[in-house]
């Protein structure tokens, strides 16, 4: 794993020291971010400087390197992820400010006890009074965080916070985090369900397969307000936009192509049943567990071997987790290749386009946050009770209409691009009405 | 009910205009809180003109008569108490403006996967690196909000953003509303219980005894995070307060008096406790429900009939919902009496002095709000497990150290009192250890 850290210099000012830092950075083969003079003294320099280096790398040997220079030392260091990190990444903030009596009777009480009255008598003044329906629950009961497996609740929060801080800055939404400690998924739904009026949506995460089926379909029965699984519904989506750009630059027609999904996790039945319900001729898929195959031929698709899937796929998703799983020589001539293992992809897509593949890529560029803030936004606003196949579409083809020339989706933090997908959600949305 | 409304009165630019519409308000009995000229027009100006009236009163009268004065007209009606909860009061916020690729890349992924390793491996580090300890669950199931008695969670949500825009506004705390559609006991203790890692406190609230109780007693056993129940000990504490502030000044010491409440629901019972614990002399209680007179004789307290109780006691709260429910003839010379209701007390302070009460108060001062921010801030600030007794009567003798001449306790808004709340608690919690 990758470490950014600050290391603070003092160095005399003279012309070629921090060069000699640098020379000593660059022969251990570490990369430098970024380089700062913050503070002059009398006759040296402190320098702020920015190195990624690999977990593996022991940095004191480094330090010790750069304090053997005459009159240089390394005096501070700091891991700037950490630091961004400190404190939190989210709060609750209040929007009115409360300082007067007056104000304080008008939000408290006794003012605020007509405001109860109100939605008491006619329900739906909840959505005009309170900030209820622009509040999503992020839940999760850690047992997927993000790549790192089932590390608990409690250490998946950082992710939860950053979820809730996409959601924040991006399109004005309240994300809560909510950690469970629980890990039947009878119990999850129910502590949900028990929980569900404070929320205006809930947005699952995390959660591992195949419990994480279950409690989103049982809870999108049992709720009147919106449920999506982003680990499902999230990839697959920003994968399906990211084919809809690759095949429209290629003039291939997606829905006269067959598809396979290799590997049957959250993700993978997430874009086999988007692309059974997108309408491709047929969709394969294969992995290690039997119980996830039967799933997804109940779902409506094809299980097959990884070898016959190689073989009978026009387009090939992987999201396996294994490195290198594809095998150079099962490329077919003419084949469209998506391997979305981060960091080490199931195929290398110079290796893939190599042995024939008409267009490969890797994960970097597949997203999930490409679309779930837009895509809440807009079934908040649009005030509907559940998530439809067609406005995950719609979010798809939105993402894919906005990617710029050499790119399949538009950049993250493209705040236009999350506000087109919210309208084009809340149009959709109304239309189902 | 009174309703605070703004009218918008287009009249003349003359003079003596204003003073015809005034003058029609004033003879309906109407008062005027504020008047302001928004806007001059080519020969008239608006004005917003601030009226606060009961809720019996039709509106559409004041409006029709005014109307009927010479071109003058009411362009705009608005009620302010219902303008300032427009929206909602809280929201959550990123505490880190994500404007680049490298924000993003450090706080979400792939930089935020180091910090859940971090947490996975010393789980006292959620503390440093999330809000997790800066946050409290405002709980409620909705069964007694607010004098408003039981209209269900949702309406009253209001009231738990309002506490959140106190606890944010006060104290930095990120207070997160969780609406409970549960009425079980076991299962409001389980649900809460489940949620619980996502929280660094719970605060209860507007849960209806004697369910508050059990839900209380348990989930401070079950749970190793500060659980508070703010209608039992809230109200206590600033109760004391007062009764502290009181009695200093008549020059009498509250440890050798005898006390009595009239009234044994959430806010009597936790007043008899805490005088209990502050050690007081004895405790009587009266209640009409005979459960809770049971209940009072197990937490070490005496029931008996409001009769007795006025004869015995020589300190007097009452918090029954009941107005007039003390005759002045109850009343014993050189009694303290405490008549808590809202908006009307027991027996009105003047009354009870006429008739022999050394002295007497009613309930508007006695706010809640003066205790709950600060007690957590320095709970959470002491990373303590439990709110102990001991803390409870620190908070109260620091709120009657700063009452203010003519005062009781200190005026709610004083963030100085609130922050002196805080460091008390946060040493007292600190010396249990």
């Amino acid at each position: 794993m990758k470490i950014v850290e600050m290391l603070l210099v003092e160095a005399p000012h003279q012309p070629g020291n921090m060069a000699k830092v640098l020379t000593i950075i660059g022969d251990m083969g570490i990369t430098v971010e970024g380089l700062n003079a913050i503070r002059r003294l009398y006759k040296d320099t402190v320098w702020e400087l920015t190195i990624e280096y690999d977990d593996t790398f022991d940095l004191q040997i480094l330090v010790d390197e750069i304090n053997l220079l005459p009159e240089t030392e390394v005096v501070g260091k700091s891991d700037r992820v950490f630091n961004r990190h400190k404190g939190g990444k989210i709060k609750t903030q209040s929007s009115i400010e409360i300082n007067s009596l007056e104000i304080l009777r008008d939000v408290y009480t006794p003012g605020v006890a007509r405001v109860c009255q109100a939605i008491q008598e006619s329900p739906e003044k909840i959505k005009d009074y309170t900030n209820l329906h622009n509040t999503v629950a992020i839940v999760t009961n850690g047992t997927a965080i993000l790549g790192l497996g089932d590390i608990g609740p409690e250490a998946g929060l950082p992710v939860m916070e950053g979820k809730s801080a996409i959601f924040s800055e991006l399109v004005g939404i309240s994300g809560i985090p909510v950690l469970l400690k629980e890990r039947d998924p009878l119990r999850i739904i129910e502590t949900v369900e028990a929980i569900s009026p404070s929320f205006g949506a809930i947005l699952l995460e995390d959660i591992k397969a195949p419990e994480c089926f279950q409690i989103e379909e049982e809870l999108i029965a049992r709720l009147d307000i919106p449920v999506f699984h982003d680990d499902q519904h999230g990839t697959a989506i920003v994968a399906l936009a990211a084919l809809l750009t690759a095949t429209r630059r290629l003039g291939i027609c997606i829905k006269e192509k067959r598809f396979g999904q290799i590997g049957l996790g959250a993700a993978g039945m997430g874009i086999c049943n988007l692309l059974l319900e997108y309408g491709v001729k047929e969709v394969f898929g294969t992995d290690i567990n039997d119980e996830a195959k039967k799933k997804l031929r109940g779902d409506g698709g094809t299980p097959v071997s990884l070898e016959e899937l190689m073989q009978k796929a026009d387009i090939v998703v992987a999201t396996t987790g294994v490195k290198g799983l594809i095998k150079p020589e099962m490329i077919r001539q003419g084949q469209i290749i998506m391997a979305l293992t981060n960091p080490d992809p199931e195929i290398e897509p110079e290796v893939a386009i190599e042995h024939g593949a008409v267009f490969a890529t890797d994960g970097k560029t597949v997203n999930n946050m490409l679309a779930f803030p837009g895509l809440f936004r807009g079934t908040l606003d649009a005030g509907v009770h559940k998530i439809t196949h067609q406005m995950r579409i719609v979010v798809a083809e939105t993402l894919s209409s906005l990617a710029k020339e050499h790119a399949l989706v538009p950049s993250a933090l493209n705040k236009e691009a999350h506000q087109a997908v919210a309208e084009a959600v809340y149009k959709s949305a109304l239309e189902k009405h």
